[in-house]
């Protein structure tokens, strides 16, 4: 949520000679994005965002990020579309940084969506899992079950700090997840981070959906469980059936789920509550000297991942 | 540069009924601004800026800013319009705070102006100082002479640990400019911090001002030697007589400097960078944990102290 590289009016200047854009009326950094550096760029053609690319996020993968918001906006998804230079290149450098520009959406992110949104949001990520195919790049996901061990080794020590029982909860579920996991349900890209913060609305309506840098190849179901957690709990981490149905009807509309996918959406579930309980640990224990960004609580996903540990059947999350 | 206050998209919805703005198109958090939260808000009708007030900003000197953004901006000066609701107030509440909406202003802020800007900066200074007569509301300048002996005090024990030398250089300096300081020259309405990143440029040319929150009466003067300040150093410090005279050149096209304005020139150019240093000095010494900001550099100003302590006369300065 800041500014971590500053452009000075000439670098941008000299970056946008290499664009057809015209001449820059606006720039201004945005306070938001825990990974990169986003500016607002409005110029004679329009408004537009550009991303420099911070250091957590690998060089090797951004052909996967950009040719994938290029890949689904072609396809009708409302994502930002990544903008070429004259050389047909989407990928530059600025500031010493790779960096992208890509269009503006409109619309706002909403705080507390109510079951509607989450109808809509569902809905979203079947027409993102449907665009997606034939996009030909793959990337696997580094937050799936194998990073997980990782993850859980660099911050068992500090766990019983931040919440009473913690190391347990989170060694006793890694155990138990590489039991149950599955490996026999349909595939494909997945945004793997498809919170609110990350989908804007305008006036009820989805207008888009935004930061695909954890994009992956994995599970289609896994991604809808990283849904579940991410719009189906109020403020006090209670776990809404309403929303969850919401969602799950919303996204069955485009693709209904096999019995397969069913049956282990609550695994899944607890998956995806595991994953970002173990990344927020890691942030939460882990603050860099001078950090520009207060990490996020952890409680908030061992709250999640305790809840989907009592959901046995998927008719508990509220599907149809 | 952060975010301090976040504003839910309900808050926001319900604060704008009070307006006829149209429907909200965007609303993005902006990386900028030490003291307050500001966010690009676009509706159907345009482009807006929307302020919540800290509490580093006094909210009894609200009017006076807002005030005198309308009285400027009303005279043909180029800066942020402050957005009336229905009731007729440019104040009210957002999600806790004091708030205000301004019109939003194109342009870019220059990290390293050339003489020519500087030029154009000193114009607008003078503009400033001109369109802001007949405003009626009074502020005083709360970092004038009578408040630095307090923040000496409260840094003083820290400042050799910063660099060495610097409490000296400040005790000795405060001791010298009570004695110096000028009394009889003309005063009115000043912005106080008119620098680089509170001024925007298109194509050469200045589009608007910003940031009127440390503006006071104090001496016309004084405004020129923080102008001074703060365009006419390089980034390692040296002083660009060229640049001085450019910025001198262009205020005095508009408002010539008395022969008594002239000769204390040096003297305020040494008060304006202790008055900065003591800031700085005093928020590098202090950093509240958890602070999202990066404070300045003290040494960038007590560096332009020690050049100012070798300045006796205006011509010194580039004065045509």
């Amino acid at each position: 949520m800041a500014v971590y590289t500053e452009v000075t009016d000439a670098a941008l200047t000299a970056y946008l000679q290499d664009y057809d854009l015209g001449a820059v009326t606006s720039f201004k950094g945005i306070a938001g994005g825990v990974e990169n550096t986003n500016y607002a760029l409005q110029t004679h053609t329009g408004q537009y965002i550009l991303t420099l690319y911070e250091k957590r996020v690998s060089q090797a993968d951004l052909p996967f990020f950009i040719g994938l918001m290029d890949h689904l906006s072609s396809a009708g998804f409302p994502c930002p579309k990544p903008v070429r230079n004259r050389a047909g290149e989407a990928l530059s450098t600025l500031a010493g940084r790779p960096a992208a520009m890509v269009s503006f959406l409109e619309g706002l992110d909403v705080k507390h969506p109510e079951a509607a949104l989450c109808e809509e949001a569902g809905k979203a990520m079947a027409r993102l899992h449907a665009a997606a195919k034939g996009f030909d790049i793959h990337r696997t996901n580094a937050l799936a079950p194998h990073g997980w061990p990782q993850l859980v080794s660099a911050s068992r020590a500090g766990a019983d700090g931040v919440e009473p029982g913690l190391e347990t909860l989170i060694t006793a579920e890694l155990e138990h997840l590489a039991q149950e996991w599955p490996n026999n349900i349909p595939s494909g890209v997945i945004h793997a981070d498809m919170f609110p913060d990350n989908v804007f609305f305008m006036e009820g309506r989805l207008s888009g959906v935004i930061d695909f840098y954890f994009a992956c190849n994995d599970f289609l179901a896994y991604d809808i469980a990283v849904g579940l957690n991410a719009w189906c709990f109020d403020v006090d981490f209670q776990f809404d059936p309403a929303k969850s149905a919401a969602f799950l009807k919303g996204y069955q509309e485009h693709r209904p789920l096999t019995e397969t996918e069913r049956d282990t959406l609550p695994i899944l579930c607890r998956g995806a509550a595991l994953r970002f309980l173990l990344t927020r640990l890691y942030d939460w224990l882990n603050v860099p000297p001078g950090a520009l960004v207060v990490p996020h609580d952890p409680k908030a996903f061992s709250a999640r991942l305790r809840h989907f540990q009592t959901v046995v059947h998927a008719r508990d999350l509220g599907i149809a």
